[in-house]
Parts: structure tokens; C-alpha cells; sequence
């Protein structure tokens, strides 16, 4: 397969039984169009944002494993309650993988595709978990000489989604932000950005071992949600950096309304009429992640100057247009290893990514768990 | 009292003990300045947003009268949940009443005050459940000849609501409205507006008298949150109308997100490929009203483009600005005995306004009940 004409892709298949099915299939790299270029995939991370696609619905705590070790097949049914949101993916065959990196290897005939031949380039534009993915000369951003796929697997995905939170800050009228699952990746390079631009950020995380990860790399305001005196801590948090605005990753649960009633008590302290709405100021939560499948419960104990939505990077690059959209990825870029650089707990071959054992550890979308696919490992 | 020298003014107070304590104070009616005058108030109605200040967060179900029948005195216990909301206010003996109307009987030294002498006028500010109210010459609106003050006295809140409501949904680029408690005074406003408009309008009730409110005065779309086949219905409303943007009354429980759910439902029957995040049809709930006090639930069923918000009239007025917020008081009273026109259930005076067996009825909340107090009735 060395000759990258055919090469393994991961597919992932939801039935109309309800059965998802996800398998490698042997599929024909297509030829180069005139601005298109193959790249040989060497690192491509599992994000949660990818877990939508790659399971679905389904109810892992049942997955099977069958087919061989060359060509694993995992299955798992998706529950009844969990098939309406699947309806516009039924029977299709769908490739996985927002974003990866790897090596030029053939290119199509314009002077721009030809230019990247035998250069390293961080891509985006999904069906990533693939040995080869031939694609447009602009969805790949071409990476320094020095810089290793593994290094610029993750250019696109938490950098901007980083980056888009302090700009989402910036032209709504806010002066600080509350992040949540904190200790993340996405979390760290959050605080580096902060740190680095001078802007308050108030981390919640759910345990003292990350909260110890965040204070390491100069998080000044780090509460924990499993602590008893949680709902202080965070209000004093907030009444110390004044943020209002806030992006979770957590989704489900009662942590969105938790964060827009400290908001609403910390500008109720500096408030000096009573106003049977509550606080004029308005308090946003943007959800952009769902680590908590359950419900958003909102008590509404926080007046009526309140948002909740979500929040999804594309729509951000496409609302800020390709002017602002390229400033942020020159900066992603320009700060490679230092403000964006990701760590991996695991690098897992294809087969590898459709082992039970390993999927037990990423499908649990835990903080600080990240595995890279090498989609070509010991190919 | 009928030189308006003293009057009778309506109080709330909830005490730092949790007793929530409701009573009438003889008051002196304040000298106007130069640009006030003097009104004795004949019609202030009991809206929602009254009973927030009203009754606070007491538990109603065990609520006590004392006093005598001229001087009554309401108690209730605020339970120990809801007192974290009430912190604003605790030992402040509060006026309440957003709107009414009554004739000017005093003014002060300039011609716009001198003007409305003897006038009817509508009036918003706070502190109207009185016998005379002393306000600025710009917190009335003049009533053309022949109007009462009973037909004048809901000149804001409702029909400028509701006018809000079509202004929001062209300001933030949406075709057709949803309305919850749609058979509510405010909400046949509504469908008055809209027929008027040509705006599509999908009503949600919850029975099936409500519904015939609604049909009866030319309601078009109109679903019924109790029946089984509600989704569907309201699914099948959305899709004809082409409605993203829906202004909830109701607040808690799930009926938010099942709006959401059904237009992202509707809104992928004309999409073409499946998206993994959903319909990018950014599809809004403001919610303005808590009819039920529940916390909101959203199973986050429908998408990544989404919104639920606090709506409020002050801030909206605030926002549009002076000029667009006069053309709507224009609207208003040139349409007030049509478009605007409110039903009321029943006319009481302050006192019987402390009376258990009424405190029964408007705390309830109930959709079509509607009681208008007139603080100098027999008086």
C-alpha cells in the first residue's frame, strides 16, 4: 500500500436496525484534481468533537468486537430513544476526522499544489482516519520545516475553538471568561492564550489533580466543582476577574445555570437598587462540548439578562470571515510548540483505534485522555 | 382621602425572617415638581409581572390574612430556597403595580405639566396599586378623549410586549413567530398583531378551550401542547410557517426544548446532507414569563445552533431607543379599543385585592384570568 493508491479509511455506519458498525474498508485513493493533493496521514486526534460522528448515539457500555486483527469490526446498538437525532445518517457509510497531519505525496497540476509536494501540512476538512485523503490545496496549512505531523495534528480544532473563545470575548463586550473541564487540552491552551493576552479566566474543574495541572502552568483563578464550597469560590472568582461569559464543555447537568447564578449574585454585590428581574448585566453561557449527555437544567435563579446557546467553531470562521479567520491561524502557526501544542496520551495505530480496550479509555471523553491515530504506524 | 393629600398605597415586604407581609399604608401624596403632576389612579391590572414583586418566592399554599376588612394584612413564608433570590430586597417595604391609569388632579409649575390637568392618562413607572401617584409628565401617555381609565390602564406591558415581540423577530432576521400560553390577553394582542402584519404566527396552548380562543379570532396555526400528537403538530406548524424564533411565557419544564427539538427537526427536512452538529439554522427561545417556576430542561436534541435567552421589555426598549420605542406607543393608543384591547375577569379595589379568595384566583396565574384593580372604587 506503499504506493498510496489504495489505502484503509475508518468508516462508521448507523443502521436502520439500529446497529452501529465501525470498520476499515481497502478504498482507491482518488487522483489529485488540479488544486488537490494526496497526503500520506501520519497523526490525526481523536477529539471529542470527532466521537459524535465515529459512535454516534450508540450505548458503548455493550460495544462488540469481531472480524480479525487486521480488520477490526466494532458494533454497538444506538437505544430507540437515541435513533431521532441519527435520522439524517441512517445506512450511510460515513468516513471520520476533523483534522490531521501528514506528508504531500502526489499533487495535482496548479503551481500551488505543486509548490507543497513533499511538505509536512496540517489539514482539516474531515475523513482524517485514513492512511491517504487527498484534498484542496486550501484546507491544508503548511507547516514549518522542523515541525513533525504529530506536532501539527491538532492545528485546527482546539487552537481556533481556543482562540474563537477569547475573540467571541472580545466582540460580544466582555472582559473575562469562565471556561469549564478546564484541565483539557483546549483548557491549557486556553490559559496560555489568557496568560499571554492579559485576560482574567476562571477555571472549573472537577477534581484537585487538575486543578493542580492547571495552577502548574499559571492558572491564577482554578475552583473546583466537587468541592462543598464550590458555589463561593466561584462567585468570588467572578466578582474578582468581572467575567460573563462562558464557554462549557460539560453541556448536561445543572453546571450552566450554576455559572449564570454566581454571574447574577456577583453583579447583584456591586448592584445598589433592588430589581425584582435581577441584574441588568447580561450573562452568557456558550455550550460547545457535550462531556455530559444529560439535560441542561437552568433554575433560572440568575434574573432575566441571560443567554445559553451553542457555540460551534465553524460557524464562528464562518461568521468572522477569511480575514480574521487567517490572523488566527497564523497565530496557531507562529505558537506551534509553545501556546498550541497538544500532548497525547496514546498513539494507535487504525486497528488500533477499534480495539475494545482502547476505546473504553477515549469514549469516556475523560480530561487529559487524548489519543493520536497513526493512520500509517508501522506501515 | 378625596383631596389626595393622603392615600392609600399598596406594600410588599418580605422580612430577613422569610415572612413575606402584604398591607395597605395611608401615605402622603407627594407635592409635584415642576414637571409632575398628580394622578388619582382608577384602573392598574395584576399582570405576571406584578406578582414577581407581589408575592416574591412565598409559598402561597399557606397564606394568611389579619388585620381588619379597611386594613387588611396578607402573611406567607418565602421558603428557605427562594430566599437566596430574594436578597435584594429583604426588610424593604416595597410599592408595587408596573401600569395603570387615572385622571391628573394636581401639576406642577411647567406647561407640559399644566397641559394634562384633568386629563386620563396611562402611566408606567412602579408604585401604581395607590390611590394618587405622582410621576414625571414623560412616564404618561395622554388617552384620547372618550378613552377610560379602565381601557387605558394596560397600555404598556401587554401591547408593547407583544409589539416587541415582532420587532425582535425582525431585528434578528426571523420570518414567523412561536408563542406559548398563546391564548393569554397578551397572546391574542398577538394574533391580533400578526393577522394585522402578515406575520405567520404558530400558537401553543394547553387545552383545547384555549385553542378555540384562539380560532375564534382568526388563529391560524394553533398546536395543543396536551395532545399526544403535539411533536408532530407542532413539527407540521414550524414546517408551514417557516418559524425559528419562539417567545416562551412558560419558562420551566421542557417545553423550551421541545421547541427546539421540533424546529431542528423541521429545518432538516430541507436539508441536504447530514451534519453531524445539526441543522445551521440558528433557530432562538426568549423566554419572558415563568409560569412554571420548574427549572428549564434542554435535551439538547436539536443541534449546535441554538439559543435560549431572558427576554424583557425595559431592556428591550432600552436597545431600540427612543424613536422606534415612540412609533410602538403609537401603534398602541392609536389601535387601543382593537389591536390592544384587554379583557378583565374582574375589578377590585385594593383591599379586595388582599382578599384570600381573589389571591387564589390571580396567583394562580391562569391563563384568561385577568384582574384589574381600581384603588378609588366606592372610594
Amino acid at each position: 500500500m506503499s504506493d498510496g493508491k489504495t489505502g484503509l479509511q475508518l468508516r462508521s455506519l448507523i443502521k436502520k436496525s439500529g446497529e452501529l458498525e465501525i470498520s476499515l474498508l481497502n478504498v482507491p485513493t482518488p487522483e489529485p484534481g488540479p488544486d488537490e493533493v494526496v497526503v500520506r496521514v501520519e497523526a490525526t486526534p481523536i477529539n471529542p468533537s470527532d466521537l459524535g460522528l465515529l459512535t454516534g448515539a450508540a450505548d458503548l457500555s455493550a460495544v462488540k468486537a469481531s472480524g480479525s486483527k487486521g480488520s477490526p469490526v466494532i458494533t454497538a446498538k444506538v437505544p430507540e430513544a437515541g435513533m431521532k437525532a441519527m435520522a439524517g445518517r441512517l445506512d450511510e457509510s460515513m468516513p471520520v476526522g476533523n483534522e490531521g497531519a501528514g506528508v504531500v505525496i502526489k499533487t495535482g497540476s496548479s503551481d500551488a499544489a505543486k509548490a507543497l509536494m513533499g511538505k509536512t501540512v496540517a489539514m482539516i476538512g474531515g475523513a482524517m482516519y485514513a492512511q491517504y485523503r487527498c484534498l484542496k490545496v486550501n484546507e491544508c496549512l503548511p507547516l514549518p520545516d522542523g515541525t513533525t505531523p504529530a506536532e501539527g495534528a491538532s492545528c485546527f480544532v482546539n487552537p481556533l475553538t481556543a482562540l474563537g473563545m477569547t475573540e467571541t470575548m472580545r466582540r460580544e463586550g466582555h472582559k473575562a471568561l469562565v471556561h469549564t473541564a478546564a484541565a483539557s487540552n483546549l483548557g491549557q491552551m486556553l490559559n496560555k492564550i489568557c496568560l499571554k493576552d492579559g485576560i482574567p479566566l476562571v477555571n472549573i474543574v472537577r477534581s484537585t489533580e487538575q486543578a493542580d495541572i492547571l495552577r502548574k502552568i499559571g492558572a491564577k483563578h482554578v475552583v473546583d466543582s466537587s468541592s462543598p464550597t464550590f458555589m463561593d469560590d466561584l462567585t468570588g472568582a467572578l466578582v474578582e476577574t468581572g467575567a460573563t461569559l462562558a464557554f462549557d464543555a460539560i453541556g448536561g447537568g445543572r453546571l450552566a445555570g450554576q455559572i449564570l447564578t454566581c454571574m447574577e449574585i456577583a453583579a447583584n454585590k456591586s448592584a445598589k437598587v433592588y430589581s425584582r428581574y435581577g441584574s441588568t448585566v447580561h450573562k452568557q453561557v456558550y455550550i460547545y462540548g457535550s462531556l455530559d449527555p444529560r439535560p441542561v437544567e437552568l433554575n433560572r435563579a440568575f434574573g432575566m439578562a441571560w443567554g445559553v446557546g451553542g457555540w460551534l467553531l465553524f460557524p464562528f470562521l464562518m461568521k468572522i470571515g477569511p480575514v480574521d479567520g487567517k490572523r488566527l491561524r497564523e497565530r496557531v502557526v507562529d505558537e506551534l510548540k509553545t501556546t498550541f501544542a497538544s500532548h497525547y496520551t496514546k498513539v494507535v495505530s487504525l486497528q488500533e483505534a477499534l480495539d475494545l480496550s482502547n476505546i473504553a479509555i477515549y469514549a469516556k471523553r475523560s480530561t487529559g485522555e487524548k489519543f493520536l491515530i497513526n493512520p500509517n504506524k508501522g506501515g
